[in-house]
């Protein structure tokens, strides 16, 4: 299924040869075949190019009817239109953006935005309707602002960054080149830090602020909190999911993966290249080391090392969480087996004469 | 307690015997004693009708002060004004409606809203204060858009949908008629999706579409990815509570439960009245069957059979699960039971003369 | 690292004799050295005041080069600026807004906003650009409100009280004095409640309201349901963090603490002082007792005693949790001891002549 056109711009089209060159792969077939779009595996129609990546996958495009394929060197699907390439996946993601080029947006600054006094815009950058942009906030080149943007004071957004509608980034936040914001995402709201006075629960101000980096996505809802003092940090690279809570003081570094409904506490370092899977949680003060992994739900209470890949409360290695589940599933049938070894135990003990010890 | 009323309009009244005629029930007590409003159990007044459904509520009902209450036609609440129907909390759910009629809408356009060229909206819609309508989109009749709602270019909103203060709808996407979204909200934002190319993760662009049936509700900062290619769909009459994450490409039935927090990965499948308590995490790729019961907290890795109950981590049955859990609390002293038993053990082999395994 | 000054306002300078009769202690060193700036340990430069709490801290302070130090009495950090105070925390959270105080915000209305007939502003109020203020709204003494804050009709905003850019506040809802709520958050949406009627699920109307006591703080996109009738209702003094669900018609406590992403279903109560961290659920109807502690990730079923620290599912006993996860890790270790019993009590019995039970 290929979704409307945007705004009824002509879609592109490409013959096999030319999303072959394209691509760095090589094309067989019918090298004339004219492909209009791109679409998964299971919704490719006739006029589409879509993907294999395993010998799995392969039954399900040979069903299909998808007009071209990109496939792996090492496997094959007679009678098709194919592209070789050596990831097709990354294929697959070229040829999205190929087929669907991003909708222009008008530079300049919409006549019901609100630009404050001292707030600097690049003339290529796009502010849209009903955006707000603080005093001697900072807009970058190409940067795009789409409608409900806020933009606090003293902010800065890097060049070519993009902003969601309804994205909120609060003062003195600094957000590098290419970062992507989706909706509803908060920058820069205030850590969660009280101190308790006998009384009542104290507010710490939280005056230090936020830095992320060059390539930065951050999703729809997610949360990331200034720090106390200094800053909250999120390295270049870094692919952040809905609904994640980032806390105060945070330190994450390059190229990590952080899946939905994570939540960070404050003070938490993560290394370079981890994957934290949905819902994971981790604890205040804890670090991950660089590349591991944390899989779903699991709970982070100090340290995860290097490169481990880690599961359950506390966390385990994964291995091992799984192999404590499944005896967690047998749990009643283990202690049923208990008491019937001590009820035979008692009575070999009896037929051999040995004494009840005092107590039991 | 009644709360005040909305913008002062005169709040209706109803004897005994009107509100059982409206809500097909019998009236037992004075059927000309006037209500003025209707409350929960815990809060109804003099003036209020209320209502019960079980045995356990009868005693708390009759030491109240309700002035009239909804009941079931096997239960007795001797001396009160009743009103016996098939299904309380119907009747219930009824009345408020009666007695709370939704606020008026004015139709037609807040002057600082902005409607870009292109788009249509019905002359019986509502657009108000500081909405922004993209190029091409529609709005249907009667449809509602409080105030910060954005509707992206492309983008349909059906009859009588209601989207609340701050809801915004991306690009491209298609609402139901009598659709509820609530506030902060997001529909359509890009789904989650990555290739890693050897230096970074490259974003693989989100170019489908979000789908959503007639008389779905969504909750406040429930956030609804759009496909990678072709539609994240929500069936007709499913209702989702707040800050839910729903990814790219899932496929949800009609009439489905899902309750707050419950996040949902890219590509699950669920069946129609399936129900999905709070907090359950869904990994991608798995299918819950129609009509499953997924307890609270509960991970599915991969599948859930139709109709099946389940909770915990798996998830198993759900009475197995209590069960196990149960055991869970019990480990320590299961522990000491297992070593106690290895020693006795051990002293009646010795006391039979049975030797030593090699290597224990 | 001391951040850039807001809107480039003269940054304020203390000396340390200064800072110890404003935060009530006692200067040992220069009294005259001048401090311009306060931050967290691992960030004080030469010219800021930190804290230390505890023995653990003061090599981190001794290595580093802060200009200052708030240090309990019963601690030693020779040769260096100090200030001796009973809580370090506190005299910390006071410099902080002593040399960061409050920007300014300016009394009046935005000529973009939108402020209904019939709404009452306070003239010492601060209402931004493209804020929504509903008819019969009423905005307190000093309150500020930033850039698109929506206040339903006739809800009512205590004095003093913050909406930080974004804030969704629904109609009829009513906040105390000096509460501060974070961009994103949403007050007053509907309940999550439905009635099946054979055909689907009904709607079952929300009329009530949302009471938020004086000095509460809620984050960045929490969610807090308004109640069916009646009212959901937060005590005064309570701090809830981000990404927080609030069912309707729950009942919170004074002086509760509630960490991010905790979920409380609807009709739950909290007594005062609870503390529930972060991740946490609560199903529908459970009470937790004034001043329990619920450890991250716990699911709260019906109760939790008043004083008690409660973990895991159910909850058990924090300590009783911890014993049982302990062991949890062990299981698949403990399997293999109980299969060996088994075998090795065959033998035993074998060897006793005892005869092997029927069925076994």
């Amino acid at each position: 299924m290929t979704p409307k056109a945007q705004n009824s711009a002509p879609v592109p089209r490409f013959t096999l040869a030319e999303l072959a060159e394209r691509s760095g792969g090589q094309a067989e077939g019918d090298r004339r075949f004219v492909l209009s779009g791109v679409a998964g595996l299971s919704e490719a129609g006739p006029l589409d190019v879509t993907f294999v990546e395993g010998a799995r996958q392969v039954p399900i495009a040979a069903a299909g009817c998808a007009g071209a394929i990109f496939l792996p060197v090492n496997l094959e699907l007679p009678g098709r239109n194919l592209i070789r390439v050596g990831n097709p996946r990354l294929a697959f993601a070229e040829s999205l953006a190929l087929f669907h080029p991003a909708p222009h947006q008008p530079s300049g600054i919409h006549p019901t935005a609100v630009v404050e006094p001292g707030a600097e815009v690049h003339p290529t950058a796009s502010v849209s309707a009903f955006c707000f942009v603080g005093a001697g906030a900072r807009i970058g080149a190409g940067a795009v602002l789409h409608p409900f943007v806020h933009v606090g004071p003293d902010t800065e957004i890097g060049a070519e960054t993009l902003l969601h509608p309804g994205v909120i980034v609060r003062e003195r936040v600094c957000l590098g080149s290419r970062v992507i914001v989706h909706s509803g995402a908060v920058i820069g709201s205030d850590g969660f830090g009280y101190v308790f006075d006998g009384r009542g629960h104290r507010k710490i101000p939280q005056i230090g602020t936020v830095e992320i980096g060059d390539d930065v996505e951050i999703g729809a809802g997610t949360t990331v909190d200034r720090a106390t003092t200094g800053a909250t940090r999120i390295g270049r690279g870094t692919k952040i999911d809905n609904l994640v809570q980032i806390g105060h003081n945070v330190t994450i570094g390059d190229h990590v993966i952080v899946v939905s409904q994570v939540g960070i506490s404050g003070s938490v370092t993560i290394g370079d290249g981890a994957v934290l899977a949905g819902q994971v949680g981790v604890a205040d003060h804890a670090d991950i080391g660089a590349g591991a992994r944390v899989s779903a739900r699991a709970g982070v209470m100090k340290h995860v090392e290097a490169g481990a890949t880690v599961a359950g409360f506390g966390p385990q290695r994964h291995s091992d969480f799984l192999k404590s589940q499944a005896v967690f599933e047998q749990l009643p049938q283990m202690r049923r087996r208990l008491i019937e070894l001590e009820k035979r135990l008692a009575a070999a003990e009896a037929a051999a004469g040995i004494p009840k010890e005092p107590g039991r």
